[in-house]
């Protein structure tokens, strides 16, 4: 699939079809993440395939309910957790991606304001991997609402590491809308923030 | 280009042709990023281009030397600030991503343990931006290591939004090589971390 074709086309999918989903098709989505550029090439992504439908199970329910003012609601992605074939969480190692290389005192010391870039690295992968996903004709929705340390011992995720995101992986049942987007002139300015 | 190509293709670039670049290549890249998902549609994402000379001048003087154990070595990235005909800085509003739809007191309340989550959302921008520069015949490097309050002055980034991360951008004057990545299997397991 062309690159922008893809870029445009990919929609978040919330209702997946039970089509079992090939292991092939899964290696292509790890392999894009794998290719992704990252903070002094630190790679400090990792990825847990779930298929086990207990460990599957155990993961949705860790989904976190949505405040709004006046009432709770549940995490729209909810839905997509039921009977998806497969759900890729992916975790960071910390202390690698933002850090300079020294580390005194076995601690890392980080370069800039924004302390660890490891979400900022996950999600360049992350990227790449929805969209290798859509290409092979799988559906994704990126999940950041969901209780990570929860999943960190569901997962055996050791000391070192973190849960960041989960996606589900399948056949999409339907084709998805996209939710209107910002026009350019609302976000690009010129020289200076805002003009 | 074919999606597969592009992301395995992409490489990052730290020297620059004078050659212009074209407007309509520029918003190309502009478009591929605004059509990212984000937390709930939030769109933290800003785009400051930056073609006037004095201040690519000012930007490239943030650019972060990076601590070895013994000493300070200038950023890789410095040489591809040189000349470079355009510079991308990515800001972010922050209090959107990653928060409920809730703010009592007028702060917003985090969903997660994550708390902002302006560094995945961001990612995910720029990483469909540097792919849909590369299918241009456009080099980028993604910077990190550069001091962002001093960036949020030079281009008057407003209260409540911050400077992110940069990339120059402009014709590669070499075709730059892959850095070695890890092999799948130390970078994924199934069902459980490390498994």
């Amino acid at each position: 699939m062309d690159l922008f074709e893809a870029i445009k086309s990919r929609r978040s999918i919330r209702r997946y079809k039970t089509d079992p989903v090939d292991d092939k098709k899964i290696e292509t989505i790890l392999d894009a993440g794998r290719w992704a550029p990252s903070w002094g090439n630190t790679q400090c992504w990792r990825f847990v395939v779930v298929r086990d439908a207990a460990v599957k199970a155990k993961i949705a329910d860790t989904l976190k309910k949505i405040k709004l003012p006046d009432k709770e609601v549940p995490n729209p992605a909810s839905g997509a957790m039921n009977n998806v074939p497969v759900i890729i969480v992916v975790c960071a190692r910390i202390g690698s991606a933002g850090a300079g290389h020294g580390t005194p005192g076995g601690k890392p010391e980080y370069v800039t304001d924004k302390g660890d870039w490891f979400m900022f690295d996950v999600a360049l992968a992350v990227q790449n991997m929805v969209l290798a996903a859509h290409a092979q004709g799988l559906g994704t929705v990126i999940i950041g609402a969901f209780d990570a340390p929860q999943v960190e011992k569901i997962l055996n995720v050791p000391e070192g590491y973190r849960a960041v995101t989960l996606f589900p992986l399948g056949v999409p049942e339907h084709e998805g809308k996209a939710p209107p987007r910002k026009e350019l002139s609302e976000i690009v300015s010129k020289d200076s923030f805002g003009k």
